[in-house]
């Protein structure tokens, strides 16, 4: 018999009554029934009831063991009587009666407890990971986790890509977040730094000629905590392709965001590919957002044109000064009371903004401020226009186009959730796409990059060179689900022409390209082919599947919110011998 | 039509002839043969001959552009003439005669070029690395290095292995190699240190209650490179496993190094499952090393016995003084000259020692000097014992027994390999198992753990307590192949009490132990599974599999000897604000 275990604790069925087995695992929940004590002795596997009668040697063996003390028990296989057997265990047919019990590892008292599923405070947490990490759900969201990485990687290398690792000491990037450090030993005075993300490298390897690339890549920035990003480190499922087109890197990953969520769905739906795509100007337009969560069937509408002398004098005011009225339906809110509407203005106040308009119909008759100074037929017109119903509510928000467009979107938001109208148990996916090449800053008075200056502008060289900067679009992409971005990519620019124009737009000389971004510009310059990619957040992408709020709970060891890690105790003061070394003092800190 | 292809440059055979095809890649090699060009067209997956005529369009596109430019060809797949055909080339039955060239990105004159087989300087190479990647052996070897990558995650997934990520910014560990360090912004004075290996981490694992993890772990140590060591990071294959002997860390990990070994063997054999167990004692005797070559036939003998009383006065003397004599039976080398046996003493000396004796049998007849004194009677009864042959040679390394085995190992290498004895072509692999726990240090005059004193001591408590120490075994493993040791690995001491008596035999107390591991044996005393693993590197395994002596030719992108990435320009100056935000500043480094 095997020293440690014949089977797991998640095994034993009715077929194995009268087997003598070895199990081995920690103590969950021990309960003392007269002349009988019960275990349910727990692994990474399962539970299995263990009962030994009172006075055996077994008994007393395991009746001086603390919780979670680790055991090994030898026993026999018995069914359990009718009334005991627990159908929501899989080995709830059955027990094991203990004949013997060795103790492999004694636990003291614990600071916090393992069975049970009250709340504990995230230093107690962090501090004894080891301990949080056997609680059932925390254990169950890191092989969920494992399993979506695995699942992912297999994916990609069925759509061709293959997995290489690319350097994690490497060189700090021009742009982007704060770069983690590392001081060089050998170079006294020069300093690593670990990636934020490894995109010259991969697009390296494109220039190389590796034809698809991925890798579920660590990536590091030193900035402050959120609930959705961990401070320090984090996962992306980082790819490039070469000779594709922006239509190509959609078809490839697709299937492996859509088989992914279907796979670990556990009865919610996801969207068939192909996911809808939406111009970027259309997702403002109508959701108020570049990151629409279409589980929100509510559409904004732009109703700027009725409000054109308006009896309804501030929104005509507004339209007469270029400002746009954006209307979002509030199906069935018409039941609602004033209160309702009252609120929603107060909470748009809180925002910032002036405030939301609305109009509240009830068995047909519409009511509130605007539907009374805007005129009956033209509030009729509007009402059809929208296709509201006889008990819908509608909000409007006005101003300028880009104010109006995000009160719009956050009114859409919250009215979907006030009305519970956001659906459930759904992945709903999108492609947010030709997002604008260029935009006006307001505050330098130019035309500058509005997202990605490295991004393929569409229409290549002629278009920059023909059309006015505001109206050329880039292949520039982001992949959206139930609202949240999982990432954005783009097609590359991998012309240096096309780059030095592109800048020269922006106001960059060729001179400033070629200093800021030499390693890309020269090595674009030895023959490079067109490519493109994304880098979907892994983390983000289990906390969706696994339904959590914070990342804590779907990262193994991560750091607090102040980014230590307080069960191996780091960061750390360093010896004056390290310091020494890496040619380095530290200025104000603690002593050493 | 695909806009930049639609089939790769190895696609294309002779049941295409006749087709409209795309193709997009690398000019290769350009041969102008009169009113012909012919261009090698090259992507990841392989090449495609494309012909011109000369005075089309697509020949003067094709004739003006320099090698790795990077060219989409539209044009139609000929079947070449049968004393064209290439039987070397998968598309070599064909060719595609362009009628369109489009030219994606013109190559400038290149710093090195990417056809053919020169060697160029490191620097060069790593420098323009996306150049030298898209030579065919580097090609081959990152992809082979992705292939043994993939496959072995497969098999550990099927050995019931989940892959887990260990945090990369953590603490410092006391032991082992030099860290590097990362400053930490938010806690002035304070360093984080990346992983030299996530050992805490997977036991902490383990503690968790998760079964069995693997991961292909990035590791960072800032030592010197070596050939077989990258500076900066490196990969291994880290494994833990709960509830499990020795015997089942091998049962788990044998098919997996078996498997993968033969699945890229290409023709190769491979050393079958189970592999052979070696004690390490014997090992030292047998092969005069921990890390056997069992590629080589050759093994030492203790003999010892033979020479006390000999006429040969020096090994009598030497054997009377406690000393000890190990032959090294040298097949065939009676054809050998004098000269061949007076250079291994030779080199002998040259390594430290003070030589090599032997004994050269020619046509049944020993000669030599040992030969001559150590009697012939006696000589006879010594080449009886070793089994010598009529033409057979030996060496006798005396000494030390430590210093005699380690003379016979070396000796033993070099003699296998001088009479070609290496075995080629094929993988052998061998456990060395029952490493001694503790060793007498000759220094110290002390009992010292002689390798890992976080192995578990087999007999546990009870062995600690009752036996020498300089006789007590550890549940420590070596994973060997060709003479390579790919990893060190054991089953771990969980238990504080048998860690806190191991520790004390070497001299420290339970306080020391307490301070000094803290975090393992707290983590410990809330009740741990026995457990064990080890951690093959990856980076060896792709060495030996694709026969390359430096590391750096199964790296994507390696550092140089200096730790310098030539081609990102790291490590650098870091700006001043970036040194004020993090509290440190350089001392006698460079001007930033």
């Amino acid at each position: 018999m095997h020293a440690y275990r014949t089977h797991t604790c998640a095994a034993l069925r009715q077929t194995d009554v009268g087997e003598t087995v070895r199990l081995s695992g920690w103590v969950h929940r021990k309960r003392d029934h007269g002349g009988l004590l019960f275990v349910d002795l727990r692994d990474h596997f399962g539970l299995t009831q263990i009962v030994t009668n009172i006075g055996s040697e077994a008994h007393s063996a395991l009746e001086s063991m603390r919780v979670e003390s680790v055991v090994t028990v030898t026993g026999d296989v018995v069914a359990r009587a009718a009334e005991a057997v627990n159908p929501n265990l899989a080995t709830g047919a059955i027990e094991v009666r203990a004949v013997t019990v060795e103790v492999q590892s004694a636990a003291q008292e614990l600071p916090m407890p393992v069975a049970g599923e009250a709340e504990y405070p995230e230093d107690i947490r962090l501090r004894y990971r080891f301990l949080d990490l056997r609680r059932e759900r925390i254990h169950k969201n890191i092989m969920l986790r494992s399993g979506v990485i695995a699942s992912i990687r297999k994916r990609m290398v069925d759509q061709g890509f293959t997995e290489f690792q690319t350097p994690i000491l490497t060189a700090s990037s021009p742009e982007g977040a704060r770069d983690y450090l590392v001081p060089s030993r050998v170079h006294p005075g020069k300093f690593y730094a670990l990636p934020q993300a490894p995109q010259m490298f991969k697009q390296l390897l494109m220039v190389a000629g590796f034809d698809r690339y991925f890798q579920i890549a660590p990536c590091f920035r030193d900035e402050d905590a959120r609930a959705d990003r961990s401070p320090g480190e984090f996962y992306q499922l980082d790819f490039e392709m070469s000779f594709v087109t922006q239509d190509d890197v959609f078809a490839a990953i697709e299937p492996v965001l859509h088989g992914v969520f279907e796979e670990f769905a556990a009865g919610r739906t996801v969207t068939p590919a192909p996911f809808p795509r939406i111009a970027y100007r259309d997702s403002m337009l109508r959701y108020g957002s570049d990151k629409p969560d279409l589980r929100n069937p509510i559409e904004i509408v732009d109703v700027t044109d009725h409000f054109h002398g308006s009896g309804f004098g501030l929104f005509a005011r507004l339209v007469e000064g270029g400002s746009v009225v954006r209307a979002i339906p509030a199906p069935g809110a018409g039941a609602k009371s004033r209160k309702f509407f009252d609120d929603m203005n107060e909470w748009a106040r809180g925002q910032g903004y002036s405030g939301l308009g609305y109009i509240n119909i009830k068995d047909g008759v519409p009511a509130g401020p605007i539907a009374k100074n805007h005129g009956e037929e033209a509030t009729a017109k509007l009402i059809e226009a929208l296709g509201l119903g006889p008990d819908d509510g509608v909000f409007f928000a006005a101003g300028k186009p880009g104010d109006a467009a995000k009160l719009a979107g956050l009114a859409r938001t919250r009215t979907g959730e006030e009305l519970g109208l956001i659906e459930q148990g759904v992945f709903k996916f999108c492609w947010i796409v030709d997002f604008p090449m260029y935009e006006y800053d307001e505050e330098s008075k130019k035309v500058d990059f509005s997202h990605n200056p490295f991004s393929m502008p569409q229409g290549g060289l002629e278009a920059l060179a023909t059309m006015d900067p505001l109206d050329i679009l880039a292949y520039q992409y982001d992949i959206v689900c139930n609202g949240i971005e999982l990432s954005s990519g783009a097609i590359r620019n991998h012309r240096p022409d096309i780059m030095y124009k592109a800048f020269e737009i922006a106001g960059y000389s060729q001179a400033d390209v070629d200093t800021n971004f030499a390693g890309m510009i020269n090595a674009f310059k030895c023959g490079a082919p067109p490519h493109g990619g994304s880098a979907p957040g892994i983390d983000r992408i289990v906390m969706i599947l696994a339904d959590e709020p914070n990342i804590r709970e779907v990262v193994l060891f991560p750091m607090t919110q102040k980014a230590e890690d307080l069960m191996m105790g780091a960061p750390a003061p360093a010896t004056p011998k390290q310091l020494r070394e890496l040619s380095i003092r530290v200025v104000d800190g603690p002593k050493g």
